[in-house]
């Protein structure tokens, strides 16, 4: 069984890798799908992000889907041939942040392609995994593409439920790229009334267009672009930052209306903030980071059509050709999601 | 100009009243569409409800639209011959509700066609209507029997906001008439993920179904049909009780989870609760009421197309005809929402 | 070891019972005090409450404390002589409820003396008891007087944090026997600023008073005694029911303002409530139910000074009068809380 | 009458000013306290904060009490010989921050002694004010120095408001001037089971330990003295940043727990914050300022002995010795809270 290990900053090798045991409670999955993410981008890139390094070879990959090939004894609901979108979440459900009701927040948590603890949890960017059943959310009735989206959208089904109800707001998203427009989806499916979309390159602003944004602004060309939404002490009611860019973060602090709530979903390293802005206007920054409930809820929103990412999926590379898909996805006007087919 | 008059039960007048003067700040509306609500039908069955009772003849309505045929001179933003949504709710901005930020609570509140303070609040089931500017919300690009639909849609955006976030949730909507459809259809733009509706006529139901309920039930034929809901401590995330019937209240107290919340929107007299239950499972049980800001977002969810109210006008009667109108508006098996043509 | 089982209504038995058998993560515990509660005068007055009857003998108690007496091998922080406070709540850490932070909420819990399940479980008034290490929460400092009244308090504190935000609230309790003094002690504590407290006897409002409620009222002698409060739409801003009963119920939905929130506390029947004023009023009507971090956070309060309950334990008596005890405790106008002494 | 106005940077003038006519809705008020606040600080200091500068001769002052000596004939509930706490807050009660029910947001406040607006509000430091009668809190039984700490109450108040439900929490504050050392008051009498405080001056937490902190630790000779609340991702449930400093905010977000809320409520300029920690323990920071029903609060507070506030004044200043007085106020290890004598 191939798959794909990050070594270094730029040093992605294809190795062959043993196949492992089955439990009880598991499934083994033949791999269709796997979309490349802004962290694996990282590891690619960087070979990790702030203080998280990579310190031995680690498989990459998170967002994934495949089909079923091997059912555990003790497992109902799934059989052999069953389309699986595969949540990379695996919190330990007895540590005191699960049973506080915060499996996102696990204290043991073991999440694919991480480099956070050591040994590192390898990833799902390979042909064969073994899984719980736990982990998988039937997908009938999607392409493998779609089912392999669950991940990024449940990242942002749950940013938008941390900024409290949506309905009738008005809304500005900073960041336009697969997250921020998965946001844009998001938002919209819970009720956004006006949606404000920010970025720096047109075509991630065509693409919030089509993602239903109802303005686009482009604050590369016209920095004051958000200038209008600043009148009194401003008027927009929930900012979502997806851009993790600090003059996005600043700008959208301009906009927002007293007491509004901002999701700081991008990740960053350290910004400076204006403070006594966010004192005055008693504005709450939140943070969101990953997701539990959420991922079976993306999977479901998907299948009633209620969001549609298909549009999102914009190139697809066979696994042999990792280095192209990887290089495709740093190029931002280019690509918006790139996937490896392991099929 | 013709307005229709409630005198007593069953004692409607259509009577010719004379023009009033225009104000600065307020506009004359040469009236479209006007809806009946439940609560005319109250003044017309019965002539009120609880306490609440007709005293002198009031002129019924307050889910109307029209077009502006003159314009006071404070006002700008309107013009003649702008097709408009007239928001029946006037609350006195100054009272201690309203500096609360409830002006749907306002304590000097004046709602069309309510008999509850006395002299009583005339209604808008009329041919020509003076408004304050600030009731109107420009309706462009929507019909007239649309915008009528504004004041029923802005009722259910405001209990479906008292839910708290609906984003993923799993909702029991019970009663489908015209309320129970349109909390429907805003769960559904809220981020509802999984819709059961109930109802005891198969009419409401397969209204509900095209409305986009996932599940519909009949609990009148199969009184237990929630049982499959109440496994455990009960499985639904939240509840929005629009019947007034106390059995269908019952029924969503056993099939909510612990910690749920259920909307009370449905007006009814006393019902009796099962207290050890509700205490048990540590419900929250919300009344809500009225509209405010969400009457002008109920306008732009239309002309958006975010929500579809068109489906559910599905009677018009010239007001001449006004007794018709009320007779229809009393079945049930046959009426969804019934509106009278001024023009 | 003797313990005491109810075999029926009026039908209490000291037994002799064999000691059990101490595991790895628990300590056997000497016991010292148990206070009567509630429900355990149900059991005893009725042999039971609504659906929830015995049928078998059940050793009644949860309110208790005692010395630890050995300790199992895997226990640290406990030691042999140790007062400790005993929770009484169980909850399994692996259901769904647990898993959502819900633990009061356990679908598989095991309080001591609860005739819900069957087999029951049993309780804790007898001279030695098995317990989970963390059940116990060390009570240096307090008697065991005090420390057998965590678990009441932790029910009341529990009940304070359902109602939201209580610093500088205008708050109404219903109700003053145990728990309704443990109620305005813990409101207190939260930062009420004014406590409006109704009963039907002057002996529990004397308490009341010495508790700290601010204005106390006999609603029995005036039972409109409320109506000054009800100006406007109403004017408390939070409401605690700790009487079960439906007139304090009702009386407290008139007095609340609008969007005010109320606690049900108080174990009842079904209760006829008027819809048309918690719709009207979008009054929020919440359960509460039980605890779990609160009882160590009653111990503690309690250790600092910042609660003080010892006033609340009016009388003692030895295991071997508990006849004496439960016909004292029956008698609302001679006793506030009934211990019974193990020692 | 004599007024203290700020020239600029250390030019404070005393200066004979006219009285002003007395409006129906108003009284005249003999001034007797007057506590001189951080921001009278930067004024004196710097002419101003940030982009807030002195342009014009301001009267310092709005933490202020006096005796009522002359009536307005519209007034009721207040007489000549009255003290009264005076709250410095003028919101409009009609813009839309105020009906949105958060006056202390208002666009048009006109709050004593701000350089803000231009022309300058005109403050409180002066022998004699004419206030709004709704500015006034009646503060029998206090003394006059207690009821010129009202004003720093209700910003503390309101600040623990702002973190939600405070019963049972483990607070930190950091920063123990005259807010930090009010807001340990205001925590405890919210319910808050431990207080850890933290400052860099010694004089400053002995004062923390007197108000009733149970842990005080000198950020200064320690600066990881906060690293035993770090384990896991962290185990304070709320933060209350009171001194401005970057390190004690960054200090903060490292001891708090994943979902916990910090409110900002010291005043400072841009800060560089640890996004990637925010984000990924999802915290709320939360910005606090001014307040509005806290004043009245704040007064009954104190009234009811709940909050002691008498030793914060330290120093005691005859209005001609204002510059002792601000010399005094500029040594924190010397002062707390010093007040100008006007009588």
């Amino acid at each position: 069984m191939q798959a794909l290990y990050a070594h270094g900053p730029k040093d992605l090798r294809l190795i062959e890798t043993p196949d492992e045991a089955l439990g009880d409670d598991q499934v083994r999955i033949k791999m269709a799908r796997g979309g490349i993410c802004g962290s694996d981008m990282h590891y690619f890139n960087h070979g990790g992000f702030g203080s998280v390094k990579l310190r031995e070879p680690m498989i990459l990959g998170h967002e994934v889907s495949g089909h079923i090939s091997e059912v555990g004894i003790n497992v109902s609901g799934l059989k052999i041939g069953d389309l699986v979108a595969v949540s990379p979440s695996r919190p330990c459900a007895s540590c005191d942040e699960c049973l506080r009701g915060l499996p996102n927040q696990c204290l043991n948590m073991r999440f694919y392609g991480s480099a956070m603890p050591y040994p590192h949890i390898q990833g799902a960017f390979r042909e064969s995994l073994i899984a719980d059943a736990s982990q998988c959310a039937k997908a009938d009735g999607l392409s493998p593409a779609e089912a392999a989206m669950a991940e990024p959208l449940a990242v942002c089904l749950h940013a938008i439920k941390q900024a409290g109800t949506m309905l009738g707001k008005r809304v500005l998203v900073t960041g336009c790229g697969p997250i921020g427009i998965l946001i844009i989806l998001a938002a919209r499916r819970a009720g956004a009334a006006e949606i404000v979309a920010t970025d720096i390159t047109d075509t991630a602003l065509e693409r919030a267009k089509n993602a239903g944004a109802d303005v686009t602004l482009n604050t590369q060309l016209t920095p004051d672009a958000l200038t209008p939404y600043t009148i009194g002490k401003g008027s927009l009611d929930v900012g979502i930052e997806c851009s993790g860019a600090e003059p996005a973060l600043r700008a959208m602090i301009n906009a927002l209306q007293p007491r509004a709530t901002l999701v700081q979903l991008g990740l960053s390293g350290d910004m400076t903030l204006p403070m006594m802005q966010i004192t005055a206007k008693e504005l709450s920054i939140k943070g969101s980071f990953r997701f539990h409930s959420e991922f079976a809820q993306a999977v479901a929103f998907m299948q009633k059509g209620l969001i549609n990412v298909a549009p999102l999926v914009t190139h697809r590379f066979p696994l042999g050709q990792f280095q192209d898909a990887f290089d495709t996805a740093n190029d931002r006007t280019k690509a918006m999601k790139v996937q490896l087919d392991f099929s």
